[in-house]
Order: structure tokens, then sequence, then C-alpha cells
């Protein structure tokens, strides 16, 4: 018998994960599932990045561990025009994914993390994985399940002794919700106030359904807000694997930590990828449409879901930035609990096995387990296709997503087919 | 102040990557160093697996959380063929760097972690960083500083409650050594008896003067044995952060808590990077080719240095494998005492500044501040052009090596010289 760490030994593999491989088994049998599970970009990367890729295969050289400086320079500049923030290059930090550095992040600080329920699934588990102290935050529906200054106020007053880390993500996954400049002022405030540092995942800052970029907290905190992001989701390359984050002037104290742990772990970004990056980040003219593009075809899909969920009584959050949205059948809960369906886990499998629908329970995103809310990753597309398709786009939202995305038309219809049986 | 995690704040940067960027200050300068101090490949990735690479550069896909299946086949075959040790393909697991893997194993594993003197830098920062236990296991210079059987059954007779994991690295850094077969049953034995996990980081397995892959200990010992390799060295290829592990039969139960890690940290691997590493590991006639002319340049590299500084009454390991060999100033001590030398860290400073030559002191190796030995690399060279003189190679090292290697042999001449003004 191995004795090993047993908060690592408690972790799951990660839910949105598992449901890809549940519907990759299913879809192997030849059968059909609408999958609205998964949250990776539907479009190809943006030619400039992949012949930068191509163009610097031979670097075979070890990077400097914070990454290269070009690179850093062009994030600088980058978040500072595209995203309306200010850090020095010297702040800006490259790994291999964002996610790797918010678990470097939560592995350093002390103290406890503020997790709002409707937040992204891996943020839990890698405070779990080093037996850390968390905080879920309520949030409500009628919010779009936003924090509120409120709360957090109220938590910071109870708990003014221990050192606080609040985690926000805007645009949000799974809500698809977009904090105003209004409401981060107001948060930014409670946060001054507490000296609680803010991580905050800014991964899908640039898909954003009325502007060119997410408001970030930092604009109203910049003195102890930490900025994530990465190519993933705004340059459709999840499988390149580079995050960065900025370090606030307040928390300068850190960089000679995070060197040291980065050169114990992964050492630096592979090279070839971070030389691609430059290109990403450079944000030409030609990508910035192309980013723009890809998001006003997401915002049609998310509002063609949404109109039609909504009639049938489903309760939506209103996307304005990402892939996603929460539906939840709280006005369904009698019938559902009559069939016998207690949990939205529960709820999961009827939806899969019954109408090949795949949703993610809303328990992944720190919802309580009656709660009838799932994230509903609306990107089960073929972009590329796409996009040729949209040149010749009409302004008819129906029959444009029913002819080039069909899984997205078909599986609404199914969840309108499944309320339908209920009611 | 920021409250941080003490054991990861009292990490230093790698004293590897700390020398490196040293030297290039110095260089920088427009002064001359001889940089014996960090442990790069020489030379280029092969062109077989840059095409791959370049015919990858649309995969934007997250893969697999422990690699593409193609990918962990061909390891698999791989070890086998390369490496005559067995392992299923369901076994081996991908991620950036045999350090991330190695750190995330030793996340995972509790109890003590026994590191012979004369091993690589980072493996016990990477358990101070989470506080584990550790020993230093004492070697001897007689055995080229390689662990014999007899101190480990001693440390495991004394210590017999509490779980051990031996970390072995042959081809070692920093001594050049490689352990024989007859070395590795010897310890094999007694890890059996003890039940003792071994962590084989055989990173340079085929970086080898006298065979086409070095002997490892999961041959003699399958049962608890995790083996650990990658692109970096082998394939020249440490720019592409790309390591694997294989768990053996004993540690199955290893493999979900891995995933799960592996889930919530990096993700995956780059997917252009996992597709190249397949023609890696395919591992095809050409590319065998290459990897031994490399190591046979190596070889003739580490034969002039060693021969050069034994002459001079320096205590040199002799290198078998890998880019390495520690040299030691024990017979030079008095004399370094009287002008004032009194640790490695000294010297290696006054060799810096009034020889212009870089090496490691034996202390980021787990030696004490007053034993006078250095880790040389042989590296400092030029492997495209070396490659290409090396068809006109004509037997004669000095010539060949004052002309296509002039830092070695220079840097060689000024270790020499130092020792010629102390005596």
């Amino acid at each position: 018998m191995i004795q090993v760490n047993k908060h690592i030994q408690d972790l799951k593999p990660s839910a949105t994960l598992n449901i890809n491989q549940k519907v990759k088994q299913i879809r192997s049998r030849g059968e059909t599932v609408y999958h609205f599970g998964f949250g990776q970009s539907p479009f190809p990367i943006h030619d400039s990045i992949t012949t930068a890729l191509a163009i610097h295969v031979k670097n075979n050289n070890y990077l400097p561990t914070n990454g290269l400086e070009l690179l850093r320079d062009q994030i600088s500049n980058f978040l500072n025009k595209h995203q309306e923030i200010q850090f020095d290059s010297d702040s800006v930090f490259i790994g291999p994914g964002s996610k790797e550095l918010l678990y470097q992040t939560i592995l350093i600080l002390e103290g406890v993390f503020l997790i709002p329920k409707g937040s992204w699934v891996s943020y839990l588990p890698q405070i779990k994985s080093k037996n850390g102290n968390y905080e879920i935050l309520e949030t409500l529906f009628k919010n779009d399940f936003k924090l509120t200054s409120e709360v957090l106020e109220d938590y910071c007053k109870k708990n003014n002794q221990v050192q606080k880390t609040l985690i926000l993500n805007s645009p949000n996954n799974p809500t698809g919700a977009v904090y105003s400049d209004e409401e981060l002022k107001s948060l930014a405030l409670t946060c001054k106030k507490h000296n609680v540092i803010v991580l905050s995942d800014e991964i899908y800052s640039q898909i954003n359904f009325s502007k060119n970029f997410s408001p970030s907290i930092a604009t109203y905190y910049p003195e102890l807000t930490i900025v994530f992001g990465g190519l993933s989701k705004v340059f459709s390359a999840g499988g390149y694997r580079l995050g960065f984050m900025a370090l606030p002037k307040g928390l300068q104290e850190l960089k000679s930590i995070y060197t040291s742990l980065f050169s114990e772990t992964f050492s630096a970004v592979a090279s070839p990828i971070q030389y691609a990056a430059i290109t990403a980040y450079k944000y030409e003219y030609s990508l910035q449409n192309y980013v723009k593009e890809s998001s006003h075809i997401l915002k049609i899909v998310s509002e063609y879901i949404h109109a039609n969920l909504v009639s049938m009584g489903i309760s939506c959050t209103k996307p304005e930035g990402a892939f996603y949205m929460m539906i939840g059948f709280e006005n369904f809960k009698d019938k559902l609990q009559s069939i016998g369906i207690q949990t939205s886990n529960q709820l999961a499998n009827y939806l899969l096995e019954n109408y090949s629908v795949a949703l993610l329970p809303s328990t992944d995103f720190y919802f309580q387990k009656d709660e009838f809310f799932f994230r509903l990753a609306f990107v089960d597309f073929n972009g590329e296709e796409v996009l040729k398709a949209f040149k010749n786009f009409d302004g008819n939202n129906q029959e444009f997503i029913k002819i080039h995305c069909p899984s997205i038309y078909y599986g609404t219809q199914q969840i309108m087919k499944c309320i339908n049986h209920l009611i």
C-alpha cells in the first residue's frame, strides 16, 4: 500500500474533461450527442499565428524562466491597448496555460480563497489539493450569478484577521456574464478596504459580444489584482498551452518566488510556442477582426439558444461574452421530482440518456446538488465552416443556425422537447 | 505584508539557470567566458522532428490529459526497443518536461526521499518546496560518486518504518557516471528487500559513450521503478518542453491521481509538440545515427578534458554518458586555503573572475561547502558546425577540439593555467 498525499488523492478528474470523454464514447458507438458540455473554441487558429509557429520550429533553446522578453513586452502592450490595464513587461510571467499559473499562485498564497458560486471548475480542486482554506460566496440568478460587493463586504467584516484572496472570472465560465464597470468599481472599493488580493481570470476578455474587450477589476484596483490570460480562448489555441499572468505593484515581492517555483517545475514554456505567441499579442488588424467576427458568431448562437429556452420557461443567464450560459430547470422542479429526479446530476444523466444532450451539472460550479442549474457551452459547431458561411449571413439567425450549426439547433430542440414532455 | 507559503518562499532560483544568466551578463559586456556551467545540448534538433512540428502547427485541440495515445504507444515501443524496459502505453504519461513530472510525483508521494550525494540540482528544492523529508546518502569519489547498495541498505535498516523513495539518475548529472548492470542489480535487491520506490531519471539514457543506451534499474526492479525521460537531452529539444514518465505495475493505483493532478495543473502538453514527439520516439535509423554521432563527439570532448585535467592532478569522474563530469581540486586545498579560498563557492567565483571559467560548485549537488568539487559541463561549442566538421575527423582529438570547440580547448587551458599558478 503506497502512502500518498491524501489531499491530492481526493481530487477527481475535472468534470469538464470527464463529460467530454463520456460524449466521445457515445459518439464512437455511432450515436448522436448534442454536446453542450465542453468549452473549447470552435474556430481555427488564425493563420498568422500558425505561420509564426512554423517559422520557429528549430528553436531548441531553454528560454528565460519567466518567459521570452519580447513576448512579455508584447503582452504588456496588448494589455495596455486592448484591455486598458497597465502592467510593466517585467511583471508579466509566461506559463504552460493560465491554469498552471493559477495553481502555482494558489500554492504560494496563504490565507483563505473566496470563490463566488458560479465559477470555473478548477479553482476549488486546486485549493483543495493543497489543503487550503476557502469559502464559496453566495450569488443569485437575478444578478446572473455575479458576486455583489455587499456579499463580499459581509464576509470580509466577519473575517478581518485572515489574508483573503478573491478569484474573479469575467467574462464568466459558466454563466457568460460580464461584470460591468460599475460592478467592478464597487467590488474594488470593498477589496481595497479589506486588502483583498484579487486573482482576475480574464482568459475570455476579448470574446465580448458588444465591446472589443471586457472591463477589468485591475482598472479600479491596480494595487492587488493579478490578471490572468492566455492563448486558449481568445486565440482559439487551447492546444498550444500558453498562458500569462501580470503581477500588480503591490505584489512585486512575489516575483522572485514565482521565478524560483517556475524554475523547479515547468522551467519555461515551449520555445516555438512562445515565439508564435508574440504574433498573437501583436494583435494586428486582421487578427482583431478575426476575433471580432468569431465573437459575433458566438453572440448570434447564444441569442438563438437563449430566446428559445427562455420562451419555454427555462431560467437562463444572458451571455455577454465567452462560450457559456447557465440554464435552470427551477420552474419544473416539482415535475422532475415526481419522476424521481432529485439532483442536477441525475437530471444531467436523464438528459443525456433520453435526449442525447450533454450539459454540465452546476454542482461542478459550486451550486448545491438540488439546484437544477447547468452550464450550457454553445461551441458544438465547425467554426471554420461557419466563418465562411457567415460572409453571406442575411440576418436570419434561425435559418443560419439550422444549416450551419445543426448540433446547436437540434440540441436546443431536444431541450425544448424535454420541457414539452414534462409539462 | 503578503503571507506566502514559507517553504516555497525559501526556494532560490536554480543554480544552473543562475550561472547561465551571470555568464550572459559578462558576455554582453563583450568579455569572453569559457562556459562549463550550463548543460544544454549543443546540437540542433534533427530535421525529421522539426518537420513534424511544422506539419502540426494547426493542431489547436486540447489533447487527452495523460498525453496523445499515439505518442504513448510510441514511447512504450521506444522504451522496449531502445532502453530494453517494458511499460504498457497506458502506463506512460506525458508532461511539460520531466522536471514537472518529477515535481508532481514528489507532491504525490509521502515518506522520505533519498538523494545520493552528487545528484541533479532540482530534486532537493522540489522536496523542500513541499516541506518533505529527505536524506542525502553518502557517495565517494572512488566510486565516481555512485550510490552503493551498502549505503542504501544501511539507511533502510535504520529507517524501516517510513516509506522510502530513492531518486536515481543514470547517466548522471553532475558526474557523467553510468551505473553498470551489476551496480543496478545490487541496488535493486536492496530496494526490493525494503520496498523502496525508485524514481529513475533516465533523461540521458541514449547519450552513452559506449552503448546505444544506458542500463536501467527498471530491468532489475520492475515492481516499483518509475522511469523518467524526455526530449530535452537525447533529442536536443530542451526548448520543446516535453517529458514522460512510465509507471510500474506496483504503482498502477497512482494512475488516476496523476490524471487528476495533471488535469488541474498543466492540462496536457502542447498539441503540436506532442505530434512532433511521435517522430522522435519512432527513432528511425537516421535519427539513431544522429544521436550516436552526437554522443561520439561528446565522448571525444570529454576524453580530451579528462586527460588534460587528470594530468594536472585534478580529481575527475570518468564520464560514460550525458554532458558532465565532476572535477575536484582536493589536491590543491592547502594552497587554495592559503590564498583565502575556503569554500567551493569562493573557488567558483575565483575561477570566473581570474580565469574566465564558469563552473558550478558542488554544493548545488549536495556536497559540503568545503569539498572543492565542481560540475563541468562540456557542451560549450556549436554542435551544428562540429557535426559537419566531424565528417572529416582524422582521429587527432587535440587539433579537432582546438579548431572546432575553441571554448572547450581554451577553457581547459585556463583551468590548467590556474593549477600552474597554484603549484
